[in-house]
């Protein structure tokens, strides 16, 4: 086989969430009857359910009629007057020091902001520290550039107060030379924020290796339960030139449709990714850039109403999953959880073709995450609560349908 | 330095078109004074001028308001009833058979089709025949991927009924171990279109080097004056499984605010694509998808009437630069003029830093396009008339402040 077949083998993306409607699925053996309920699709948020920021779209005409070929053709970073206005709101937010001019770029999404970090970052036959489990792009990235994956692992079930990371791990992989740590905060699958102590500590070490890192802080506006959520940046441990952070208003925001994301940090690091922006897709949408404007920008208790509607819903599905024993972590930001199934006959894999052919809901295999989660499946709880109830009662009884006696 | 660095210096993208707003100008000696006039932009089209396609916008808001969810988070390579809608249209366009399901991906600008279907490719230390003068990202690219360029001359100034391609040399490179061509036609910067003479042997050589081809036809709906287009695709000499046609609205049809782009082609290669896609941004922007159906949909006349505004402008713009005694190919298609500045004594680099300086008008140098063309300026002519013919004087003006006497 030749290298680029390897290379793309890695990246396979048939199981990644929304892909799903690509599957085929003629080999699957099925126990029990198909159950009736309408498709929820919990590999991503619906934004029907959960609408964009009001006014979005209004701006988004605005930025086409009244400013035409301006907000069309910007600079790759992105427009100077909306980047003065994210970076204002974003210092705010994190309680970090953004010069708008060098150290933020606007990207095609966040996916396109960590794919343009890790390109900026990563060179052949570096070691790159990732999380298990963690954003499934995470591992392809480091695969597609060649690098080489050290994983780390994340004890998400164990405690209350910590994410769970193993930091001798961490150090370990350090001490063996990785150069590169890519991390999501409140972590993707699981739902769980790092403590400040966690942090900190991660702060310490990689400044004492010195370590680059990518901090996908994605989730962090939508925290649960008064949990203090810790901005790596924030914290001035990690020397500037080696941090970039990650955010957009894809998520809890429901703009995903119009492909916005940020990062800021490091001068260098920014100045390569918008050299290489430049040969991967210009610049964010024109038209959408205008859009950042109405983030952090929301009406008087949107965002309250928003997490408060999300914290229910989250509830009421952990209940009926503890119910059923499946084990299951308290999301404490974001919309996903990540339950375990409770022994059955078929993996994490099979389990989500089945339940997409026999219950029409659909959820992202554990392995997405991490070669050892075969027996977990997240579920973005971003949805119409009622239909996501029924949903989950639909998941269970299937489940029950290949329990191992 | 670390090979990271090299990667990067490589990619600088400080001269590239659409970001001299960033550039820095302090070093340089002026001569003669500053001529009045407007800002114009020559880097790429004006859509104030030439306007996006009617309807477009209203279709964007549709897709949001009505379409909603299923429009924001689509399959990686879009949406599948717009792939249906583009696929038959492509079909009937370039006279070549496209599979919707299976041999076409919308991807965030031709850029991001370039991208993709480059880094589907191109391994590390690759062969990759590239011509001289072409697209700048098209080297950038072979740059980012670690393969190694193999530059063929066109000589766009000779022939009235050819584009110039040396094919004695693409055919050396060929039998050398090139194993990837990519090429624009209609040629960027020169608006030359190869003959069906010269395209039907580039696919020839292609079949018989079993070479992979990326073609960029990205102009090829704005031809001039009964010049005969040929499709590589529809001669059906090039083996399916190793060609990639990349066409896209945001030249011709100014929809380069909402980065969409559509490459068409080889199904293993399309596959790898997406997988990239996975990666590098998702998708294209999912409001904007639904306005590729406003793509060869246009009203009538609406294309005729904007390709002869352009011839116009065009004529009167190699008129001003001949009478001033610049080299000049007339464009056969699309929106660029590739003059040479008759003997200057600073090089094309200098010579747009100080016409942006001292005339406000704004050119990409020669040097993007290859490093032998140290002598030539390119302009996009899509722009509104009045304002370019009085740009394009102000330019010959400043020329001759630094001619070689």
């Amino acid at each position: 086989m030749s290298p680029i077949n390897d290379i793309f083998d890695e990246l396979n993306a048939d199981l990644a969430p929304g892909q799903e409607k690509r599957l085929n699925f003629d080999e699957i053996e099925l126990k029990g009857g198909h159950l009736p309920g309408e498709t929820v699709d919990f590999s991503h948020g619906d934004v029907d359910a959960f609408e964009p920021i009001p006014e979005a779209l209004d701006n988004f005409n605005h930025g086409y009629k009244e400013i035409g070929a301006a907000q069309a053709y910007t600079v790759y970073r992105g427009r100077e007057d909306i980047r003065l206005d994210v970076a204002e709101k974003l210092s705010s937010f994190s309680g970090t020091a953004i010069d708008y001019e060098n150290e933020l770029i606007i990207t095609p999404g966040t996916q396109g902001a960590l794919f343009l970090a890790a390109g900026a970052m990563i060179t052949p036959g570096d070691k790159v520290a990732i999380i298990e489990p963690d954003y499934y792009a995470n591992r392809k990235l480091v695969h597609f550039f060649r690098g080489e994956l050290y994983p780390v692992t994340l004890d998400y079930m164990g405690h209350g107060d910590k994410a769970g990371i193993d930091l001798k791990q961490l150090e370990d992989g350090f001490k063996d030379g990785v150069s590169t740590f890519i991390f999501s905060n409140p972590n993707n699958p699981s739902g769980v924020v790092y403590s400040k102590g966690e942090i900190t500590e991660i702060g310490r070490l990689i400044k004492k290796y010195d370590v680059n890192v990518i901090v996908d802080e994605l989730y962090s506006r939508q925290v649960f339960d008064g949990r203090i959520f810790t901005h790596l940046s924030s914290l001035n441990i990690v020397p500037r030139e080696n941090i970039i952070t990650i955010i957009g208003p894809s998520k809890t925001e429901s703009l995903s449709g119009f492909r916005l994301g940020v990062a800021y940090g490091a001068k260098a690091i920014i100045d390569r990714m918008e050299q290489l922006q430049a040969i991967v897709s210009l610049r964010a949408g024109g038209y959408s850039q205008i859009v950042l404007k109405n983030w952090f920008n929301e009406p008087d208790h949107w965002m309250i109403e928003r997490i408060e509607a999300h914290r229910e819903i989250r509830n009421e599905l952990l209940r009926l999953f503890r119910e059923a024993d499946f084990e299951v972590r308290t999301t404490e930001a974001g919309s996903y959880i990540f339950p375990r199934l409770p022994g059955l006959s078929i993996d994490c894999e099979n389990f989500a073709k089945i339940l997409n052919k026999q219950a029409k809901v659909i959820v992202t295999p554990g392995t997405q995450f991490g070669p050892g989660f075969k027996d977990s499946i997240r579920l973005n709880f971003s949805q119409d609560k009622e239909k996501a109830v029924d949903a989950v009662k639909r998941l269970i009884k299937v489940a029950g349908f290949y329990k191992v006696e």
